[in-house]
């Protein structure tokens, strides 16, 4: 059976002080009026990276003893990616979701950071020099975000990779909070994941 | 059933002169004593992309009417990571195999291009400046080569991604071709892979 998270509203964290924690952030920037091919709306630039141990994620880790989420958060994004949110950028409006999983009695938090485009050149270039660039992260890239005239490359194509714990389900409830796809476009690349799994 | 590619020996890909080709290339560094955790050998920086189609893939493409395949490998190069290789650089000793999709109707072939390790991070640094960075690739990784002490994380996870066409099949001829991986470090990651997948 697949491991599932179920979401924590934000006042009953404090419920799992004393269990493991991680926070991982979605760091992007809207384009606006730009399109792949001339037809594509790009939307947005998503930051997500290929993982250590072959899986897709976003930046962030686990939260050590006594430390704020957003903290560690921070902390573990200038290890990751070399970049250094400015003070109180990342903050409870950032905040997506929490998530608890039983089996594993990790609680995952999740923020989402907007950017400006040349910022997040910037942190595409910066990334490269990172303390863990080459170790725990092997690179960072864009998510498509637009579904391709057959249906099915692009978006869904991209949810069909491996995704770390609920990173899928995070890019997603992302996606929604910063209102770059809506709940309609979200369900719809969903159902060919769904279909074409059953396929296969 | 899934699309087949059938290896194609050098002095038979003539034969296919009428037909669609397309080439890509596996750009590496060597990385001999570099371990990650004290433990895992990285062995080499094999760079792969995440491409438009949410696809994982490796820099190349179509040639066009008329021209050498190398010459349009050398061409889509350029224009999707911003490298030119040296002139007689990639040549027919970095050919690794080319193979051919009945279904679809192209020859695809697949070379391997070694460079130093400071090159390959100036590689990485240019990408971002390509033609096509941010439209067709949405940005370029490692391929993590070994597997962790639980047996699945590392390389045989990498495999479960999502590759456009051959890509994982070249992957695998390139690690062999450049000896970064046997024979029997490939067949074990394959089978961790297939004995997932039907478990899922």
């Amino acid at each position: 059976m697949p491991v599932t998270y179920v979401e924590v509203k934000r006042e009953d964290c404090q419920k799992y002080a004393n269990c493991e924690q991680a926070a991982h952030c979605m760091v992007y920037s809207r384009l606006p009026d730009m399109k792949f091919l001339e037809t594509y709306e790009l939307k947005a630039a998503v930051l997500m990276q290929m993982r250590f141990d072959g899986h897709v994620g976003f930046p962030g880790g686990l939260i050590e003893d006594g430390e704020e989420p957003i903290h560690g958060l921070i902390r573990e994004m200038d290890e990751e990616i070399n970049f250094l949110p400015q003070k109180d950028e990342v903050n409870e409006i950032s905040h997506v979701g929490s998530y608890w999983n039983s089996s594993e009695k990790i609680l995952l938090h999740f923020y989402a950071l907007e950017v400006s485009q040349s910022r997040i050149r910037e942190i595409e270039r910066k990334a490269l020099e990172a303390h863990d660039y080459g170790g725990e992260v092997m690179g960072t890239f864009r998510v498509p975000l637009y579904t391709m005239h057959d249906g099915v490359r692009g978006f869904p194509t991209f949810l069909k990779n491996s995704f770390i714990g609920n990173a899928c389900q995070e890019l997603k409830a992302g996606l929604l909070h910063a209102a770059i796809l809506s709940k309609e476009e979200i369900g719809a690349a969903e159902a060919v994941v769904i279909s074409s799994s059953k396929l296969s």
